[in-house]
C-alpha cells in the first residue's frame, strides 16, 4: 500500500469509530421516556455521585441496593390491585367445583359482583378467598395457575393484559441502574409468588430479588416426589411496617435507593433514607411515584382506596424524597 | 525498524504472550486442595456439563443456584455449633448486670459451664439463652456484638479463630462454581443475622444470599431514628424440612446444586435432586461432606451429637448424591 491508501484507510477507520461511538452513546442516553427536567436530573446526579470512584459520595457496588415497591410504582393498580383480580377470577373458575359457594359469603358476593357487599366482609372475607384460591397446592402448581391466569386475563379498563400495564420509565430506571451495578429488588405488599411468576420476564428482576407478602409453607414427600405445600397462614404482610422488616429478613442490608407511590411505602422510605446517626452521612435517595395522570393512567393520591399517598407525600419535602409527576416527568406510560 | 527488528519483536510478544497464557491456566486450574481423582472429577465433569453451550445439559446461568450448609460443611461445628459456643460466652458477659442468673437455670448451668445440665434443659433452656443473647436490640446492634466476639473469641480445641476454621476446599469450590456463573447460597440452621456478619467477608457470599433460621423483628421509630428490632419469636427453623421452605421462601427457585453435611441437610438434598416427574431430566448434584478425618479435624457421622449423619448417608447411594470423604479428597483442611 502507498502512502495515499494508508492515509485514507486511517481516515475510514477513524470515521467509523467516531460513527460506532456515537451510535453507542445514543444507545447509552438513559431514561429516554423520562422527559428531560429537574427529576430525571436528580436522579441521574444520584447515580453519578454514588458510582464515580473517588468521589466523597462513592458506594461500592455490593451496597448498591434498591428496593422498589410494585403495584402502583412497577405496574398500575387501578380499580383494584391485579393479585386481588387474579382471586376473584379464581374462585368463579373453582365455583365450578364448589356449587354450595352460590349460597355462602364471601364467595356469594364474588360470585354476583357485588364488590361493596364483599368489601363490607373485610379482612376476615379476603383471608378466606386468600385460603382458597393461593393456599393447599404446590408451589408449581400454583405458579402455573397464576402464570395461565397473567397470559390469559385482561384489564377491565384497558383491555390490556396485566403485564402491559407495566410503566415504561420504571423499565427504563430499573435498566439504567442496574447498568450501574446496583441490584433491583422489589418489595412489595403482594404475593412474592404470584409476583415471582412475572418478574423476572417483565421486570429482569429473578425470584431471589422478589421480596412480597408470604404465607406458610410445609415441605413433603408424595409418592417419593418432593413439593413445598402452600399453608393457609401468614408469614409476613410485607406493607408498611413490614417493608423494613422484608429488607431486613431477605436482603439484610439498608437500601440505597427505594422507591415507592403510597403510604403502604412510608416505612421503607424512612428505613431507607433516614440518618441513623451523625457518622451515617451516605446519601441515600427516596422517591414517590405521584399518580397526576388522569388521561394516560390514573390520578389519584390523598383519598384513593387503593394506594393512598398521604402521610408519605407530607413526609417527601421534609426528608427530600424525590416526588414522580407522572403526567409532568413520563412522556410515556406503559410499553 | 528493519525486518530483523520486527521479527525480534514479534517473537518476543510470541512469547510473552504464551508465558502469560501458562500463568491463567495455571492460575485457572480449579479447586487446587481437592486431591485428584473421582470426587473432584465428578464434580468438575457435571460444572462442564451444565454451562457447556449447546451441552444437551445446558443451564441457562439464572438457574445456577448452588445451596450449601454452613455448620460442618463450611466451617467446622466441634465441639458444638460455634453459634452456641458465641450464645454461651454472651450469657457470661450478659451476668455482670444480671447477678440473679447465678441461682436462675438455664443461666447458672452455664455460668457453672456444667453442660450436661444445661442439655438436660432442652429446647426450652436453648431458646431462653437465644432470647436473652440475640433478641431484644436493633440488627446493627447484634451484628456489632456477633462481629466482636467473631474477631476475638477463639475455639477451645484449636486456638484459632472461628472464621479460620472454614474449610479452604470449599472456599475454592465456591470460587470455581462463582467463576462458572452459579449463584451461591447458604442455607444454614445456623441464625440468618449471625451468618451475615462473616458470610460476605469469609465466604464471598452477601447478605442477600445468606438463608437461616430466623427470628421475627419489628420495625420502629426510637427518637426520629428508625430500627428494625429482634424479637424473640421464631419465623422459620432452617434445617430438615425447614431448609426446602426456606429455599422456596428466599430463593424461590430449585437448586441445581446442594451440599450439606448431616441429616439436617437431607431435605434439601431431596428437594434438590429428585425428579418430579418424567420430563424433568436436568442433572442435579447432591454432595454430602463425611467428616472421616481425625487428625485433621474430626471424624464423626452416624452416631455424633453435632451434625449426626445418618439416614442422609443411607440415601446418598440411592440417590447417587457424592459424599466427600474429607481425609481421602481434600489434602489440606484449613486455609
Amino acid at each position: 500500500m502507498n502512502t495515499s491508501v494508508h492515509a485514507r484507510l486511517a481516515s475510514f477507520i477513524s470515521v467509523w469509530l467516531l460513527f460506532a461511538l456515537a451510535v453507542n452513546v445514543q444507545a447509552d442516553e438513559p431514561l429516554p421516556s423520562w422527559k428531560d427536567g429537574p427529576t430525571k436530573q436528580t436522579i441521574i446526579e444520584y447515580v453519578k455521585k454514588v458510582t464515580t470512584p473517588g468521589s466523597a459520595d462513592f458506594v461500592p457496588a455490593a451496597e448498591r441496593i434498591v428496593t422498589t415497591d410494585n403495584d402502583g410504582t412497577l405496574w398500575s393498580e387501578q380499580p383494584v390491585y391485579f393479585q386481588l383480580l387474579f382471586a376473584l377470577d379464581r374462585i368463579k373458575a373453582l365455583s365450578k367445583d364448589n356449587p354450595q359457594w352460590k349460597e355462602i359469603e364471601p364467595y356469594k358476593s364474588v360470585l354476583n359482583g357485588d364488590m361493596k357487599k364483599l368489601s363490607a366482609g373485610g379482612m376476615d372475607a379476603l383471608m378466606k378467598i386468600i385460603a382458597e384460591t393461593h393456599t393447599g397446592m404446590s408451589e408449581q402448581e400454583f405458579a402455573q395457575i397464576a402464570a395461565d391466569w397473567l397470559a390469559n386475563a385482561k384489564h377491565p379498563g384497558t383491555g390490556k393484559t396485566y403485564t402491559d400495564m407495566v410503566y415504561q420509565p420504571m423499565l427504563e430506571l430499573m435498566d439504567y441502574l442496574r447498568a450501574n451495578d446496583f441490584k433491583v429488588f422489589i418489595v412489595s405488599g403482594g404475593g412474592i409468588g404470584f409476583l415471582r411468576v412475572f418478574a423476572e420476564d417483565v421486570y429482569g428482576v429473578p425470584p431471589e430479588q422478589v421480596v412480597g407478602s408470604t404465607i406458610e409453607a410445609k415441605y413433603v414427600m408424595n409418592d417419593g416426589v418432593p413439593a413445598v405445600i402452600r399453608q393457609p397462614a401468614l408469614s409476613l404482610i410485607d406493607d408498611k411496617e413490614g417493608k423494613p422488616v422484608g429488607i431486613s429478613r431477605h436482603i439484610g442490608r439498608r437500601p440505597l435507593i427505594a422507591i415507592g407511590n403510597s403510604d403502604g411505602d412510608l416505612q421503607m422510605l424512612q428505613y431507607t433514607t433516614i440518618a441513623r446517626n451523625e457518622t451515617d452521612t451516605t446519601p441515600r435517595l427516596g422517591v414517590i411515584i405521584h399518580h397526576t395522570d388522569a388521561e394516560r393512567e390514573y390520578a389519584y393520591d390523598r383519598k384513593s382506596h387503593i394506594g393512598k399517598l398521604d402521610a408519605a407525600l407530607d413526609e417527601a419535602s421534609q426528608r427530600g424524597w424525590l416526588v414522580v409527576d407522572m403526567k409532568e416527568d413520563w412522556s410515556q406510560i406503559y410499553p
